[in-house]
């Protein structure tokens, strides 16, 4: 497994994850039923953030997007978001984007890392990144429409870098 | 004082008191030292969202953005952004807008509302917050570079509806 920036060619292989993931219910609060180009710019990042993807040869495996979690005064915190082709998961790709992540956030001199929304019945999610580091900061009560639970709470996590 | 939606005539008058709050660089992590058409979209929303004014006669004394604070399955959570002229603070115009937009979100069906970035050292903004039913679910800690203290914490405050 390489990580590598994302070409807009990229793009593409990357979308059918973020559609997937998305119409799951169970992760991510983005739009749903996005077309190819309509959820480009919610992913592709620009500088200073970056989009990197997980690939075995031509295979995306899973894709991630780095960069401030905040623009002006709140620029030195950065924030992160992480998804792994469904059929892919459970081999190590989530734990070698969320690495990458961390080690691109301290060298680009970011004081620290926090995730706003990290859906709190997201087991595996939660368990990798308290391995990693991370702390649940709070749980904004049901915040999140879960495709099978209903409402529940998004974690904020914070690693200090 | 009369609170009532803005309009695109609004923000050259809005715009001013948008460049003040963000160059005194204690309130908000805006960039800084945008132009007029630069910040409008920033502070000017498109429905579901709204932007309003707390206005007396033709003055423009402050004014507030209230929406989904996540699209999608957190859509169901609110936020809110307030600004007031610098030269009218003290005068209730933020505790007036504030209670606008508790009971916007609650007539819009929301079920909370979350404020992701209160600056700690914002004393009378987290004061009217807890008046007004917030509370504190945490501080991230030094995610704000104050113009004055250096890195503060930043308040994540939320009320159910």
């Amino acid at each position: 497994m390489e990580i590598r920036n994302a070409s807009d060619d990229d793009w593409p292989k990357i979308y059918p994850i973020f559609r997937t993931t998305v119409e799951e219910g169970r992760t991510y609060a983005f739009p749903e039923n996005l077309s190819l180009e309509e959820a480009r710019p919610l992913w592709m990042e620009t500088a200073p953030a970056v989009t990197v993807v997980a690939v075995e040869g031509d295979v995306i495996l899973g894709s991630a997007k780095i960069g401030p979690n905040r623009p002006g005064r709140g620029s030195h915190i950065a924030t992160a978001s992480f998804m792994v082709d469904p059929s892919k998961q459970g081999h190590g790709v989530g734990r070698a984007l969320g690495t990458f992540a961390i080690e691109w956030a301290r060298s680009h001199d970011y004081r620290g890392m926090q995730f706003n929304a990290v859906v709190e019945t997201n087991e595996p999610a939660v368990h990798l990144w308290k391995e990693l580091g991370f702390e649940i900061l709070t749980t904004v009560p049901g915040a999140f429409y879960h495709a099978q639970y209903g409402f529940v709470g998004l974690h904020v996590m914070y690693k200090s870098l």
